[in-house]
């Protein structure tokens, strides 16, 4: 039945296979952070979180979207740092570096300012268990690049490097990233098989309210896989107000696990055979309809 | 800034422009009525429910899908209607032109089984104040053909006709609609300038419980616009058991006015001025990135 309306043109170029990755089942931990201005404490509270999701149990540790600076424009520049100068120069990446080691861990490590010749970015690392640098998203390093996959299969990037945030609520919000941050080019289409999307962000009092849970519980379900997003602490006296709510949500969009606004970390259990169940009760991707629609990925299509 | 990532190129051909409907702020009527296997008293009803939200106020009048007959494939081919063959042997279709002409209301009457030939569709007729056949969303009459628009802008019809259902999860639901159903031809594309999306939905208690809300406050948020569904009101004794809680959604994904489960007329507002204030405010068009993703009409740019 679904040949007559061409599902798999629906896709271009053709989607990737789900590929089962190494490791099918484990404990992802969230760490819902504080952030302040004082950027060393921000590192050692970070630590910390860490260590306490790996006690719980956790092999994944995601942190929040800018952990280690206020979320502002006058902050972004002073708190950035050049990833690629060693240590010294990035101590919040040599933190991650070591501590995913240390503990034999992966970390998504939410995302910080980043220093790039003239550019800014806000830019999200993954250290795998031996401490080194898996993959960056931002610019060069496009974290589904099939070669960089982890051991937890490939897990996609949603947060402000694809798509900047641009808002303006008279009288509620105001905020445009495109000021002083640059976009990455790493594509986002949500087609590579991926099994779990991790999202750093820092929604605030507005969208918060109205858009991150749903947005959250949309991409699960639409996907049919894990999505696991991190958020700062609310911090009512700070300049950007984080929303919190810190969520693991299941493929058919149900909350797993998650936490209020308060610093919180939370751990909770990942089974991507769920992924695959759900995908062959509900087959969605045998009911696209190339005959009427395409989305392509102009990226790989131009490799 | 925008111009950098091309995001008028996400859409190929290029997205319409957003243009005002004549009536830009009106009463919607969603109409959650019990079907029974008794044709007569199923088209009587709907008659009665489409009065009761007419004096209510709802210019613009939404049915369920599947109002004029149980929803099962022994059921379908009974109770299907040849809508092209005049009124007697289309007499669901014949009360909504009657009603639609009398009251000088718009209807979006909702679905019923449609034969043609020797196949059968999940038609969706939409009659004008004037009675006149304005658009059906099944095969030929696409209903954001864009000299059908209505007075109330383009309206799309999201339902089982553009992706057909077909669902397994062993021991609590299964259905195939593709058994006994063609698929229509219609694009679902929501990239034509529409203000609002009519769905009306048969969710079961499975998919009702876990996705009915969440995919159309989805479908409103990501596309800033509104969302009216209308769904037949449980009843636990047939053999598929629809879910209800019909439901009106803003473009920002907020709930605006919905039903329980059981027999409801409910009328509330819409305004398109929220659809092109939230646009504004967040303009998520223009964050588009059409260097990283496109998205085809195919029958569009065929034409």
């Amino acid at each position: 039945m679904s040949s007559t309306w061409k599902c798999e043109e629906a896709r271009v170029p053709p989607a990737l296979q789900l590929l089962t990755p190494p490791i099918t089942k484990f404990k992802i931990g969230l760490c819902q952070m504080s952030v302040t201005p004082d950027k060393e404490r921000n590192i050692v509270h970070a630590r910390n979180a860490i260590m306490k999701a790996a006690e719980m149990g956790a092999k994944l540790v995601l942190l929040p979207e800018m952990w280690n600076s206020p979320y502002s424009h006058e902050s972004f520049p002073v708190y950035a740092e050049e990833i690629d100068a060693g240590s010294e120069a990035s101590p919040s990446t040599a933190m991650l570096s070591e501590v995913a080691r240390t503990l034999n861990i992966t970390i998504v490590g939410g995302s910080i300012p980043e220093r790039s010749g003239d550019k800014l970015y806000n830019t999200c690392c993954v250290f795998d268990t031996d401490g080194k640098l898996k993959a960056r998203h931002r610019k060069r390093n496009p974290l589904h690049d099939r070669s960089q996959t982890s051991n937890y299969g490939i897990f996609l990037m949603y947060n402000t490097l694809i798509h900047l945030f641009d808002i303006d609520i008279p009288g509620e919000i105001t905020f445009q990233e495109s000021k002083t941050l640059t976009a990455g080019e790493t594509p986002t289409i949500v087609d590579t098989g991926a099994h779990l999307i991790c999202y750093p962000g820092a929604f605030n009092m507005t969208t918060g309210q109205l858009l991150w849970e749903l947005c959250q519980r949309a991409r699960a379900a639409d996907n049919q896989l894990y999505v696991a997003t991190c958020s700062p602490a609310r911090d009512v006296a700070s300049v950007y107000v984080a929303w919190g709510h810190s969520t693991l949500v299941g493929p058919f969009g149900e909350i797993l696990a998650t936490t209020e606004h308060d610093e919180a970390v939370i751990v909770s259990e990942i089974d991507y055979s769920q992924v695959e169940l759900i995908r062959t009760n509900l087959p969605l991707q045998n009911q696209r309809r190339g005959d009427l629609y395409q989305l392509v990925d102009v990226q790989r299509l131009n490799c």
